[in-house]
């Protein structure tokens, strides 16, 4: 199995820490972003949308989009539910997560740590608006539990965490959170639990690289 | 089983769809979103994110998000393959369809058929360009499938299927999408497919009603 994964994506090291919690052997395919690693042919091949990560199964088949790839390695372990509601509750917040988290909390995060857009920028405020409704929501619900799907820590929770855990670098205080920022400290007291999402570098500076972002 | 259900909402339209083609029987409870029916405490107490359709099950569990709902109901049924990779592949299309597909086709044929925004303003700009490529992507798969996922019809084509069928309302020349045009025939085509998705009303027009739109 090989992922074609970049260290400075949530959505990429999200996948690695349910690989290393399940410990399943991979193969990392290092994609440099803003080297114009995904702008190839060969890469449009893996994924037309020119995307990471991109997960290579041993038979060659391929599948995109981060959280379709936690869905596909979860099935038949703890990190997925098993009851009828409970999968479809899962699949509500990892589309919840893309839609409501990663383009809020992590596309504000990425324009601002890479110097794209600062704080006052319309994008920004937009974005930081959908993004303190995003946690919103996510405490309203997390207030009452402990994990976001059926008492249990899951690839829902995988998911969310990924952006979430770094909101403050997109300026959000998670202090008006508490039941989200409790939510995480449990996520980081999971056996196995790691974090190697690294920093975004200086090639992702606008006009410093090659990419779909430029 | 109750569907919280409003009838000019594609989200909504979707659920409808899968419902009638299992033909399961369900009490439809309409919302009139623009006459603030979602801003009320009784049904922020049903979906806090105060969003259509959510599904309150006959025990009186609810689940939101169109994409889940149909995970849900699809569940050992023909309408949702077996395979674990293909499973995935679902999950892959209800996510890109809410990020890629409703946002800028839904999001852009909303804004323009409510008068709140003109073609030519940034933001209907920004949403043609990710409904382009978004139908592009689309085209490129459909080219050497019949179907998403699996080569059977399946709650991903109902999905993607909700707002792609109205992309022209959008102003979206689908004809340079065949791929997407003869797949869209072809879901059209199968068992106890029906079309009631209605037009915006009245109060759907900016400063008309109320709701989370305004």
């Amino acid at each position: 199995m090989k992922l074609y994964d970049y260290a400075a994506s949530a959505n990429c090291y999200k996948v690695r820490l349910l690989l290393a919690q399940l410990e399943r052997p991979y193969v990392r395919v290092p994609v440099d972003i803003f080297a114009g690693d995904t702008l190839t042919d060969e890469y449009a091949a893996k994924n037309p949308a020119r995307a990471t990560p991109v997960l290579e199964l041993e038979n060659g088949a391929l599948l995109t989009e981060s959280n379709a790839i936690l869905f596909y390695l979860a099935q038949g372990t703890p990190f997925l539910p098993a009851g009828p509601l409970d999968l479809a509750q899962v699949v509500r917040w990892l589309v919840f997560e893309q839609t409501d988290v990663m383009m809020s909390v992590g596309g504000l995060r990425f324009r601002l740590l890479t110097g794209r857009i600062t704080r006052d920028h319309p994008d920004a405020v937009r974005r930081r608006e959908g993004a303190l409704q995003a946690l919103g929501l996510l405490d309203l619900h997390l207030r009452e539990r402990e994990f976001l799907v059926a008492d249990g820590y899951s690839i829902a929770d995988i998911a969310v965490y990924a952006y979430t855990h770094v909101a403050r670098e997109a300026g959000l205080e998670l202090e008006r959170f508490p039941a989200v920022q409790s939510w995480l400290e449990r996520a980081e007291e999971q056996p196995r639990y790691m974090n190697d999402l690294e920093p975004y570098p200086e090639n992702a500076r606008p006009g410093a690289g090659r990419s779909t972002y430029d």
